[in-house]
C-alpha cells in the first residue's frame, strides 16, 4: 500500500505535527499513457511553505486532506506509456509519497549526465537551475563582480557560491553559525559572514569594504536591507526567496531602501520555471561544471518517509548543509 | 549687489528658517569664457533635501555657509564667452540666487521650442525628463498598461499622468486632499486615490481591481508597499523618489515586498542625469506633446527670492500643484 503525506490543516507560522498526516493511498490501476513510479528521493524546499497557505501564488495551494506534492526521483515499475519502461529513472512532481501514478507527460527521464540520480533534485534540478539563472540571467552577474549571497550554506546558496567562483566572481556568503560558515568557506567563498555572531549589516560592511555589485537574496529582511546599504552603482538584486518572512507576520523594515535611487539598484523577483525552455543550456553548462569538479553536490540526507515533516521544518531552523533530501 | 541663499546648518527633519540665510554675494568680474546671468526663474525640487545632508550621494552635499545650487533660468547680461550675448535666455545650475557668474560650458541656451522660459525648469526640464524617461524607459511602460503614479499632483507626477495618457495607458494617480485629487483628475487620470481620506492600500485596491502593471514611485513607504500588494505579473517599478522618507528617521515597513518573487516584479532606481545623452529625443517628443496640447504646464509660482525657503518646504507639505517655481 502506498503512503503519502497529507496536509491536514493550514499552519500558522512554523508547521507542527498536527498539520500533517502520513496516510495510505489507494492507487488506481494504470490508465493509458501512465506510469507507476517507486520514489527513491524526495525533495523538501522552502517554497513549499507557501503552498501550505490558502493563497494564490505562482503554484496553487495544497488542498486540505490531500497528498502534498514536490520534486521526486524514482524508478518506473509499471508503464502503459510509450517510451517508458520499468527500470527507467525519472524526475517528477509526485513527491511527499513513496509511490506515484502519473501521466507520463508530466514525467521526465533523467538525462544521462553521469550524475547520481538525486542530483536532479539538487544541482541538476530546480535548485541548481534557480542558482544558475538567478545569478547569471536575473542578476546579470559578470566576471569580476562582487557577489553577496545569503543562506550560502543552503541548497540554492551553496550552488550560487560555486557557480560564481567558477565564473570568476568575488563571493561573499552569509550563514548562521561557525559550522555553516566553515562549510561555505570550503565551497570557495572569498568571505563568509556569520549573521548569528553579529548584525548582518556590520558583517557585510566588513566583508565588502568596497560594496557589492550583485545580491542573490534567499532571506529578505535584514539581509536585504544590508544589501541596499552596501550596494554599489548599478547593483543588481535577484530576489529568489525571503525565508525570513515565510513563517512570520511582522513586516520587514528597511532603513536603506532609499539607496535604490542614488545607486540605480535593479531588483528583480524570479521563479525558476520562467527558464523552463532553457534547460538544455542549463544541463550542458552545469554538466561541464560538475565534470570539471567546479560544482560539487552538497547534500543533507534524512532517511525514511516518516521523517519528512522534520526534514521540511529543518529548512527553517537551518538543519541542512546544501540540499535537503529524503531518501526512501 | 547679488544675493544668494546659503546653507547655515544641516537640517534635522524638515528644514527651519535657522538652516538658511539670504546673504549678499560679492561677484567677481568675468574671467574669460564666462557669463553673468540675471536669474528670472528658480527651481525648488525635493532632491535638494538630500544635498542638505552631509552624505555622499549622486550629487555632492551643499557646503555650510556657501550658496546653494539648483536649476535656474535667466538672461545673460554680460559675456566673455564665444556664442553668448546679452539677452540670451539660458538654463543653468546657479540657482538659489538672483545673479550668477558661470563658466559658459555649464550653461545651456534655451532651445527654440515656442515654450515659456520657465518650462525648461518643468516639463521641458529635469522634471519632464524624469517623468518621460522614468515612465517609458525605466518602467518600460507600454500602451494598455495600468500605471499607478504617486504624488500625481506634483511636478513629476503631473507630467507622468499626462504622458501616460498621451501614450494610451490607464492611469491611477494618488494625491492628498480633494483639491489635489480634482487637479489630477483634470490632467486626465482615469482614477484618483486620496491617500489622506483612506489608507493608500485600500484606495489603490478599489481603484485598480485588476492590479497594476507599472508603478512610478515618488513617495516610497506605504505607497510602495501598496504597489507591491497590487502588482500584476511582471510589473515594473520606476523608483524616482521617496519623499515620505526624506525628513524622517524611522524605517519604512513593507508587508507585501515578498510579492516581488511570485509576481516577478522588477524595481529599478534611476536619476534623470542617466539620460543626459538623449535630450534631443526628449525635446522632440515633449515638444510634440506640448504642441498638440496633450501636455500642459502645471505650475505653482511663488514670487520673490525672500520666499524661496518657504517654497522649498512647501514641497514636503504638498503646497504645490504641478511644478513649484520661484519668480524673481
Amino acid at each position: 500500500m502506498a503512503r503519502a503525506w497529507h496536509l491536514m490543516s493550514r499552519p500558522q507560522g512554523l508547521p507542527t505535527d498536527e498539520n500533517f498526516a502520513l496516510k495510505e493511498l489507494d492507487l488506481p490501476p494504470l490508465a493509458a499513457g501512465q506510469v507507476r513510479v517507486r520514489n527513491q528521493w524526495l525533495s523538501v524546499d522552502p517554497y513549499m511553505r507557501g503552498r501550505m497557505n490558502d493563497v494564490k501564488s505562482y503554484v496553487p495551494p495544497f488542498q486540505i486532506d490531500q497528498p502534498m506534492e514536490g520534486g521526486a526521483v524514482g524508478e518506473v515499475v509499471e508503464s502503459t506509456a510509450e517510451g517508458f519502461y520499468p527500470g527507467d529513472r525519472v524526475l517528477h512532481m509526485g513527491g511527499w509519497r513513496d509511490e506515484a501514478v502519473l501521466d507520463a507527460r508530466t514525467v521526465n527521464k533523467l538525462p544521462d549526465l553521469g550524475a547520481e540520480p538525486q542530483a536532479f533534485l539538487g544541482n541538476l534540478g530546480v535548485t541548481g537551475a534557480t542558482a544558475y539563472f538567478g545569478l547569471l540571467e536575473v542578476a546579470s552577474a559578470k566576471p569580476g563582480d562582487i557577489v553577496f549571497v545569503s543562506a550560502a550554506a543552503g541548497a540554492v546558496g551553496s550552488a550560487v557560491v560555486q557557480i560564481a567562483k567558477a565564473k570568476g566572481m568575488t563571493v561573499i556568503g552569509s550563514a548562521g553559525g561557525a559550522d555553516k560558515c566553515d562549510f561555505v568557506q570550503s565551497l570557495g567563498a572569498d568571505q563568509v559572514v556569520d549573521y548569528k555572531a553579529q548584525p548582518i549589516l556590520k558583517g557585510l560592511a566588513a566583508a565588502a569594504p568596497e560594496g557589492i555589485d550583485v545580491y542573490f537574496d534567499n532571506v529578505g529582511g535584514d539581509h536585504l536591507d544590508a544589501a541596499f546599504a552596501l550596494a554599489r552603482m548599478r547593483a543588481r538584486f535577484a530576489i529568489c526567496g525571503m525565508i525570513e518572512g515565510y513563517n512570520k507576520a511582522e513586516p520587514a523594515a528597511f532603513r536603506f531602501i532609499m539607496r535604490v535611487i542614488a545607486m540605480r539598484i535593479r531588483m528583480q523577483g524570479f521563479i525558476v520555471f520562467d527558464f523552463q525552455s532553457r534547460m538544455d543550456e542549463f544541463y550542458r553548462e552545469m554538466g561541464q561544471l560538475i565534470a570539471t569538479g567546479q560544482l560539487k553536490s552538497q547534500e543533507t540526507v534524512v532517511d525514511g518517509i516518516e521523517n519528512m515533516p522534520d526534514a521540511f521544518r529543518g529548512l527553517f531552523s537551518g538543519d541542512n548543509l546544501g540540499k535537503m533530501l529524503v531518501r526512501l
